[in-house]
């Protein structure tokens, strides 16, 4: 299965099954994107009416390209759909990504049509993700095998983040959401109705992807539950799998069969699973980006010590409140740390844990002041606070800070940065730079315990052997 | 006191005891800040070491002035604080506000010098604000009276928002941060230690100020408990009042006595007092954004009968999910009304609630849906959920399918939309035209489902009559 999956992310050669010269048909997308994508493998578009689109040679058949294909797109009308999958399986081709519509989710007529189309599959030996999805985005191989019009294919950029979303248009817009601000997603991946390859092989192949730190998933149900968890059991062991889970309540359960067809079930059987396969739960779509890149750029912290060193006073308070409902330990500062302290700090400031220095304190006085905290062994992680951007000088004074905190002494460092617009480019640059910068104390925080919760699950996995 | 809170706010003069040429000094940022946000009132620097200050003439003492003064402003260090609040007294000013430091939050002698500007002010009659704040914002009146460097004055924008703020910085850096983005501030209050007017008396005088339409607080404590719940019970009848509140945790209020040295409390005694007091409880920073912006904004729904309109399954999921947590019904959409929904929705999208119209559905037929939607009596708001921004004449059809729905039909809608950076500036546009628009579904069901519980309050209050 991994091999297959590796012609999925990693093709030489793509057949573009249904290409369209039409730009608002999707077979015209998803060439575009490829291209624009800056894909550097071989592209054979097949449609049995054209000759040549975008300087490309066409074919009237996948079976007539006279060179080996890894991966086929389609796009074609349900309705063939299971003839151009044996052609494929004719020619050779492992794997095919099934864009079409008209399954499933469409109800009984389209559900027979699915069934027949992963027989033929497993007659003819090709695999296949969907259908009805949206495609793939591998950016680490410029490829963007979508029929996503978010997505901006000509800013591909290699990252760390692998995004599995059942939801496909709400996943590239995410994607597309995050492209804008510095974070480094690597992949996309939707998979539609998931009638062959499911998110359980999916989270397999990362599991074994170098560029994926950490493996995040929108889903609405999961196809086969216990296989799932075994699998999930074992990839957590490898990576984080932050995972947000929706169609939890009745209602939200029906919404999500009527447009994935997917299986959802009780919240509670979900939470208690989740947590025995080392899967980082997140709340709601915000913590599922927060915790993302988090995991992306910074070592897990070693235990539950934390420091807080903030410029205002209010979100010092509002981050601690967090920490104790989260379970981080502000570490207490000893006298020898206080003095060290007090002698870069205004008297009036706060040398307690938050680390109040007020807001007369220069951003480079309060990295020292991290520097300080994190070179001490009873602190595992530090969570800096900021509230300001003005002026310039000071924001940039903000970025040179903390850049290279975390990498210098391998512990995590979350920034709350609550900035205005004057002030977006540089938070995309520390974002770009391996810092998580969030727009307020409480999501730093959360997203340092989800860094600290999949810690502990790997030390106790570690020390029973289970 | 209502009458002395109007010269807070709306003071005709203002003399800044205190004033500077040395632009690091706050007697210097508060002046350039009251000149450049455009005050029409006069202002009077008081410095008995300058003659003129940015072409305006210095007097060395208050008793100085030849004409009447409704405010002092006073950044003097705190051992002159007592002798320039007597001065004012002797001058018939009725209020003050101290910015400088150096008080009850220093220790004991900071403590007894605080009590000492609370019996002077007694003395003489001048009611005090502070010590230890930023000041005020009043955009409706163009007054930044404050010593922030983050606001800028010269974008001060009407708005309907009252933001009063227990922690300055964090404040001033929330207001800022809303400037840009098309949130329709007007007023931002910090009242530090308060040691004499007190967050009880603010409320009282916002529930009077016809710009506020809703109140929205960022608390770390309260001085007097009864007094606030006492306030916040009557001024809940007339407009909504949203509270964050810090210092819950043990560790939190420790935290929260050393910045300000407010008396805090569990946070389960808070949540009960606010509810009975109909108070609106904001979870974290986000949230009391999220819900200040709903409300300023809005018309109260008259019922929970909601429909969401979304233009991908996944959110729609999302949202679904939170609607049932929050107890905001989706209503069943009949026959007819579905007969109407199919004449321009694509047969393969789903007319259930929450009503999925696929991607492929243009903004203009998106909004359609919510009119008819909206026209029903049974439905008492609309989430409308969009995902993707481009092509750019896609996103602006977004924009014009929003602009006048909730005043069309007198409900309230909340819009989230998942956009990319190259639409923000219509998402300022939305924001400014009165849409409500949220990064993702679960933070536009939250604050719909605020709207929805303050109008539950309002609705029990009446019937009761208590």
């Amino acid at each position: 299965m991994s091999k297959v999956l590796h012609k999925l992310f990693k093709p030489r050669s793509i057949a573009l099954i249904g290409a369209s010269r039409d730009p608002k048909k999707l077979g015209n997308i998803i060439l575009r994107n490829i291209i624009n994508g800056g894909f550097r493998g071989k592209i054979f578009p097949i449609n049995p009416e054209a000759e040549e689109i975008y300087g490309l040679k066409v074919y009237p058949s996948v079976l007539k390209v006279p060179e080996d294909v890894d991966l086929a797109v389609i796009t074609v009308p349900a309705v063939i759909v299971p003839q151009v999958i044996k052609e494929c399986g004719e020619k050779g081709i492992k794997i095919a990504i099934v864009i079409s519509a008209g399954f499933r989710e469409t109800g009984p007529e389209g559900e027979a049509l699915e069934h027949k189309i992963v027989e033929v599959g497993e007659k003819v030996g090709v695999r296949i993700l969907g259908p009805n999805c949206l495609g793939i985005v591998n950016a680490s191989e410029r490829l963007d095998a979508t029929i996503s019009r978010v997505i901006d294919p000509s800013q591909l950029r290699e990252g760390a983040i692998a995004f599995v979303s059942q939801s496909g248009a709400f996943g590239a817009s995410l994607y597309s959401w995050a492209q804008g601000r510095g974070i480094s997603f690597d992949k996309l991946i939707s998979f539609g109705n998931m009638c062959d390859i499911d998110e359980s092989d999916i989270l397999s192949y990362l599991a074994t992807d170098k560029k994926t730190k950490v493996i995040v998933m929108y889903l609405e149900g999961v196809k086969n539950g216990r296989k799932f968890l075994e699998t999930a059991k074992k990839v957590s062991l490898v990576k984080p799998i932050v995972v947000m889970k929706i169609g939890k309540s009745a209602k939200g359960s029906q919404a999500a069969k009527s447009h994935t067809g997917a299986l959802t079930g009780a919240s509670a059987v979900y939470d208690a699973a989740f947590k025995q396969a080392g899967i980082i739960k997140a709340e709601n779509t915000t913590e599922m980006f927060d915790f993302g890149k988090a995991f992306a750029t910074q070592p897990l912290p070693k235990g539950n010590g934390m420091v807080i060193v903030t410029n205002a006073g209010g979100p010092g308070v509002a981050a601690t409140d967090v920490c104790q409902d989260v379970g981080l330990d502000l570490v207490e500062i000893d006298e020898n740390t206080r003095k060290t302290l007090k002698k870069i700090i205004p008297p009036f400031a706060s040398t307690l844990n938050p680390i109040d220095t007020t807001p007369q304190v220069s951003p480079r006085v309060h990295g020292e002041i991290l520097k300080i905290m994190l070179s001490l062994e009873k602190v595992h992680g530090a969570i800096s606070i900021i509230v300001g951007s003005k002026p310039r000088q000071y924001a940039e004074e903000v970025v040179s800070a903390h850049l290279d905190l975390s990498k210098e002494f391998n512990k995590p460092v979350v920034l709350s940065w609550t900035a205005d617009k004057s002030a977006e480019d540089l938070i995309v640059k520390l974002e770009e730079n391996g810092i998580p910068v969030y727009d307020t104390p409480e999501r730093a925080v959360r997203s340092m315990a989800a860094l600290r919760k999949y810690a502990a699950f790997i030390e106790k996995r570690a020390s029973t052997g289970k």
